[in-house]
């Protein structure tokens, strides 16, 4: 048995449009880098990239660690080190990613033999340390790959959606701080019976739409009326971006799990080059930095590198 | 141009499970037979198999008739024999079947030429006099045929959903008056936003499993947060004719529009006496008389006899 891996884990896009707390989609090419390693002693935490939580029980991976040990009997240490692109808070699925990675190092590391949908409580367990909650729609992305929606957590119940396969995903990452329980304080807690009636007509019409590569019907139902209307609030800029996606071309828009990042779907092939110069000259003016990633639907989530 | 035209309009499942409001699928070999002539004088409606308002502006199929005709501009009269095998108010969509099937059979007898999807807007002013609503759920899949989305009904904008070669429906309906304004009365114009979440939820299961032909995805989706928890109380033994059904190996059980009749999912092939057997006699003891009806989903919608 060696007593180190190293794992990616991507990073992910939840709260997909009409999906609010249910649909999420992992990324390519971006993600935590996690080491793990076996010691004698406790839990040792090294970040780079961004500066994370150095106490255990306030750091999502080495939380998520603890419960996956705990339930296994391990009773050693771990030394974990995550390399972070993204800084936590983008709405890209920080915590996700570590929880979700760490569970899936362990698991590698200390031949434990669980199914990846085995360690989605544990990963669970990491992550609501940093927001507060369980919705399961960054950890599944992050752990299994692929476009999924998550009906339950408890027990983890969930189906894979197939997306074209000429996808491509921009995201947008204008640098200002939102937290999610924030974000999810802003919520009314109560939506008219109508509003609920659009939000899962969206739904019917985003999964038809994916599944048949429907790009028109794509555009027209990534809506989200539970949150999106609320939260754009907290993102500058967020109608003007949004316009210059949809004049680019952009088959749909909204917000990355609860921001700041966005997310627009184009096809592979689609250049985007004008656009992001427009949006960084958008945030200019406000003296705010974005950044971009462009990617596929990552397919493999969690994978030992 | 002949003078007189026979048609068929199916009957058909609103509000399917998750989709109050949005989803609806046609039956096969239940409806409404239409024979529509063109007369000099005004509008003249004979009902055959059920007493339907005599008065042309209270009666669903010649108010949609008028709406037609006068956007058209034809200026006379129109005789209208409708043969109802269901009685209005069963949840299966009578007016929508009679205005629907008025509309298509004008276009026809008169050479109008216009689709299907132009006539919906006719046929929703007519069912509108009976529901008091604006729902395309009832009127597009008996119109169209298939099992149908609705995201808005002005202008029209629906999508088709694939459903399984072998499913089949069983309607059970016990003879107890349901209004559906008053089924509407019932229902909060609130909900809370965890139940907005779980209605999307399992419509995007719901769309997912019809479309892969995976049966128990079906069954553990095709539930209904907004209407039914309020309207089951309206149908009498509603959760024990549908502990029965799932007893029988139903893949699924709701309330049929806004009741009384209820469907299930089974499969082609499957022997549904023995439970329709166990219905009948819930149902005696308090005195009420139960009907059913089993079919696969329409394709056609209103078709030309």
């Amino acid at each position: 048995m060696p007593n180190a891996i190293t794992i990616f884990s991507p990073s992910s896009v939840s709260n997909v449009g009409p999906g609010f707390d249910i649909l999420g989609f992992a990324l390519d090419d971006l993600g935590d880098k996690i080491t793990l390693t076996l010691i004698d002693g406790d839990y040792d935490i090294k970040s780079i990239g961004a500066e994370l939580p150095s106490d255990p029980d306030q750091n999502v991976a080495t939380v998520a660690l603890k419960s996956l040990a705990k339930s296994c009997g391990y009773q050693g240490g771990f030394s974990i080190q995550i390399e972070k692109k993204f800084k936590p808070g983008s709405g890209l699925g920080s915590s996700a990613s570590s929880a979700a990675g760490a569970v899936f190092a362990a698991n590698e590391l200390l031949e434990l033999g669980l199914s990846k949908k085995e360690l989605i409580p544990y990963a669970l367990d990491g992550e609501q340390v940093a927001s507060g909650q369980r919705h399961g729609d960054n950890i599944v992305p992050c752990m299994l790959g692929g476009f999924v929606a998550v009906k339950s957590v408890e027990p983890y119940e969930g189906f894979h959606i197939d997306t074209p396969e000429d996808l491509k995903v921009l995201i947008i990452f204008p640098d200002v701080p939102i937290k999610t329980a924030e974000a999810r304080k802003i919520l009314p807690q109560e939506v008219p019976l109508k509003t609920g009636i659009q939000q899962a007509a969206d739904m019917a019409g985003l999964v038809i739409s994916l599944m048949t590569a429907d790009y028109e019907l794509i555009k027209g139902c990534l809506e989200d009326h539970f949150g999106t209307p609320y939260r754009k609030r907290l993102i500058p800029f967020f109608d003007e971006v949004k316009e210059m996606a949809f004049e680019a071309g952009a088959y749909g828009f909204n917000i990355s799990g609860s921001g700041p990042a966005m997310f627009a779907f184009f096809k592979k092939g689609d250049d985007l080059e004008s656009l992001k110069h427009q949006i960084v000259q958008q945030y200019k003016g406000a003296d705010i930095e974005v950044r971009f990633h462009e990617s596929g639907i990552n397919k493999k989530g969690c994978e030992v590198l």
